[in-house]
């Protein structure tokens, strides 16, 4: 009864993470009645970006050019690579303007409960990336969950094999924070890993 | 930083209704990521549906051909004309089997707050539809969520004025509801509509 191309446009919609049937349904209905002009943007943005976009040489970000903006600079502190899960994370860490150094995107993290291993992360370019000799420090700030950790712990046994010093960004109460406030696995992490001063 | 072919995308994803500028990212990341194939399929499928779905000259309803099938089936009763707000409550009615009469889809509700006034959706046309001497009763099937009676009770007052009979679908205990379980104001409503047997 439905339409077959109103089918289709629905199905298509499910691509999307997070989207299911009931979601994907009120996105068809609300870009076909209300904003036809938005979908037909959508549709010429989606083609566009997979023409144009692919992943920088060197630290596997997307980027339009061959080498990304930052692994271009020059000024950069080329002996320490700071390991990210995802772009967002990469400008998350530079908007604290507390790294110097080049960066490498993994494009994920393990999670062998959603069928990401080893092989589906980009983990062999970046032990390549961390082989080339100019790197000495790899600074691993995946994120704290199951799987960034998993996939933090994988990452330092394997670089640490090859003779690369490893280090991990720290967890701690959040700056501001207050004792009453954070929850106790954080505090006891604080704890266990106080700094002498 | 971004590239801007990927910022684009981005943005022309937060035409999604719900999806707000994090979600847009994490599905720009999935799609570029992990299933370029599914995002050149959603650019195609919404560039298609687009061109091929236009509202079917009776009922409103998204089709691809000038009268939808519902309406062009001689078999339903003319003389029954079941409004709702969109396509999926038409097959939600029909599934039920309960209504052998003909459809006419608002496309949208009566939403002040959210600027959808009687001039957004399709009220001036349903007046049209039901006053074609043919349709006896208009059976009102809009939710029964604020904005959903709101529409109810304006479309109620314009077609009685017109002199059609006019009526509500029922309000009450689901089948096989337990009191216990139900809301209070369910029950009230259930109550205060109780039938004489």
């Amino acid at each position: 009864m439905t339409p077959s191309s109103l089918n289709q446009l629905i199905e298509a919609l499910r691509v999307l993470p997070g989207v299911g049937p009931k979601s994907a349904t009120r996105m068809a209905y609300h870009l076909l009645q209300r904003d036809q002009g938005g979908a037909v943007n959508l549709a010429h943005a989606l083609e566009y970006a997979i023409a144009t976009l692919r992943h920088c040489k060197h630290c596997n970000t997307f980027t339009e050019a061959e080498v990304c903006d930052i692994c271009a600079d020059a000024q950069r502190d080329h002996s320490k690579l700071c390991v990210v899960e995802m772009p967002t994370d990469l400008m998350m860490v530079e908007q604290t303007l507390a790294f110097h150094g080049l960066y490498f995107v993994l494009m994920g993290r393990l999670s062998p409960l959603d069928g990401i291993g080893p092989k589906d992360i980009a983990l062999e370019r970046l032990l390549q990336r961390a082989s080339d000799g100019e790197v000495e420090e790899v600074v691993l700030a995946t994120n704290f969950t199951v799987e960034g950790e998993a996939t933090a712990h994988y990452l330092s046994e394997m670089l640490r094999a090859r003779g690369l010093s490893v280090s991990r960004i720290a967890r701690g109460l959040p700056v501001g924070g207050e004792l009453e406030h954070v929850d106790p696995s954080t505090l006891a992490q604080a704890m266990v890993e106080r700094r002498s001063l």
